[in-house]
């Protein structure tokens, strides 16, 4: 059989990896010609696309190669949610070294191929490529079923912003990692199988609300965040709920939320004032940080993860002020007309330096 | 002023190149937000992704990066072209070394803003990420118009292949630039310019579809194979004339003629026979593989080229026997029940190795 991607050869990778996905009602042509077909329903598509790098990214000895296909499809259809759609394909371009394990690329595909199934979408499209290093490039596309998109420039003063999906979890994740809690690699891995219902993740927007709504779940709260980070969990049906909700501007919160409500704030033209005492650390949050602290690896305390921490993809949005909110949305924060200095976010009233996670620099 | 894309930062990359690119009709909310939003007129979109990746696709000792730009551009939009569509959007994930300079990712954005303005597309979404090489991942949509797509596998026995575009000159471009031609770079560059109309080069299908006829263009045809291999320019409009013409099968020729038409064969069940009396060379392929023999660096001959010679993105369709081709549709092999060791790819009813492009190998 063929043990590296290079002897199983391009077309090889791509019928083997293909050979997994599912089609689902939205895919009128799946992969295999010079391009897919995917249903529109209300003749416009959302679109984004974002790179995943090895070592800027993700880790091989941090991350499976599930984990990693899972991150690199969540991200995409986190934003496909955050303008209020719903997630309905992804196309992903992976480069890679010839030396890489045929088995890396199977689980990537697996990793693609779940979150796809756990947020409705499907994976239509791809292509490989031999590289010096691994990348994972991923397009997703959506359907607004008839409703507005939700853009960052709809905040009015007087708004009420919340959050739905956590905050803080994959950092103090990232933390652990860091600390070198992977050295306890299968002891994680034991105890995240036993943990999940069934042995399995549960793959229901339901389970994922109920989990949001009582801690990410009945796992050791390190262990919860270890997984948050590998594998976030954007709760993707909050975003259509959001366009229902009448929300008037919405984003992925990807590199923290005080950096992530900026956008919102300019682009709006508005002030945002974080209420740092609605920030509720969830119970794996204290816990994780209570750990790194045991660890003699003293980091940030939970409330500043909640506030400057990326990579958990909740979705933050901007209500009037009479919204009648499900508990899942969690109000943080409040929208004024801008003042001196402003559009400014702002926590508990003072000026908070953005300390979110920006390339190149 | 900034000099590499790492003093410049993400958002600072995003910001600058974004700013160059024109919006169309398609474009219902392009840079800036989570995602971009693109029309969809008859409820279905077409997408596409591929990556290039630095010394493997490209050299940027050999390539400017408005070249790359081009040619990033023109691969996925020539597969939307393939389908029947009419090219829509373009997302492009950029993967560079933080000391990449800013001079580059500006004329890759400009390579890749003409090239959608020569198909008629935008592009709409982006995403940049520091790298140990360059990676060019690029997802194109288009628009089938409301007519059937053309897929590979419904050519049928009795049908007439025809190709529009070019072959082979990629090919002997390429191989010129092995043999050390790139040396007389700025004779090259500024031969280029003097050759083309006005001193830009024309942006009209028309204008391409003359050169079609009558050859690449009036610049020395070593020049133009050079040219073609950087800056293939693949005949767009032509993809949905071949539905209105009523081919039953297409593809973009990217890998060689005989691999590719080799897809038509295994995915119709069909053998394909070219006649490669058919294979009338452009003189400047003749030109370049004359030039190439006086270098002492004699390779395949022009026809060799034309049929294993990949990277023209040329289009090639399956039509019923009794269509009626525009002179840019020139007939090259038939179409036959599949006989002993079909479905299969013949040249002049013998076999032939395909020797295409094939990643990982």
């Amino acid at each position: 059989m063929w043990s590296t991607i290079g002897e199983l050869g391009e077309f090889g990778v791509i019928e083997r990896v293909t050979a997994r996905f599912p089609r689902t009602a939205d895919v009128i042509l799946g992969p295999g010609d010079d391009a897919a077909i995917v249903t529109a329903p209300d003749r416009r598509v959302v679109a984004t696309t974002d790179l995943l790098v090895e070592t800027r990214h993700f880790r091989r000895e941090w991350s499976s190669a599930e984990d990693v296909g899972r991150k690199a499809a969540a991200q995409n259809l986190a934003d496909i949610a955050a303008m209020g759609a719903r997630p309905t394909a992804l196309l992903v371009g992976l480069a890679a070294p010839p030396d890489l394990p045929v088995d890396w690329a199977d689980g990537l595909a697996e990793g693609l191929r779940a979150e796809c199934a756990f947020a409705g979408a499907a994976v239509v499209g791809g292509d490989t490529v031999s590289a010096g290093e691994i990348t994972v490039a991923v397009t997703a596309l959506g359907d607004l079923q008839g409703l507005p998109a939700l853009l960052r420039d709809g905040a009015l003063p007087g708004d009420v912003v919340a959050v739905t999906g956590f905050l803080g979890l994959s950092s103090v994740g990232y933390s652990l990692l860091e600390a070198g809690i992977a050295g306890a690699e299968d002891a994680v891995r034991a105890l995240g199988e036993r943990a999940r219902p069934g042995g399995a993740r549960a793959e229901t927007a339901d389970a994922v609300a109920a989990a949001a709504a009582g801690g990410p779940d009945d796992a050791p709260g390190w262990l919860a965040c270890l997984r948050e980070h590998r594998r976030p969990r954007p709760p993707y049906a909050r975003g259509p709920e959001a366009v229902h909700l009448g929300a008037r501007a919405m984003l992925d919160v990807s590199d923290g939320l005080v950096q992530d409500l900026g956008h919102i704030a300019r682009a709006s033209g508005v002030d945002v004032d974080v209420d740092s005492a609605a920030l509720v650390p969830e119970p794996a949050l204290s816990e994780a940080v209570a750990l790194l602290d045991g660890l003699g690896r003293p980091g940030r305390p939970a409330v500043q993860r909640m506030l400057f921490g990326g990579e958990d993809h909740a979705l933050a949005a901007a209500f009037p002020p009479d919204t009648e909110l499900p508990p899942q949305w969690r109000p943080v924060a409040a929208v004024t007309a801008p003042g001196a200095g402003g559009p400014r976010v702002t926590v508990d009233g003072a000026d908070a330096e953005p300390q979110g996670w920006e390339h190149f620099r």
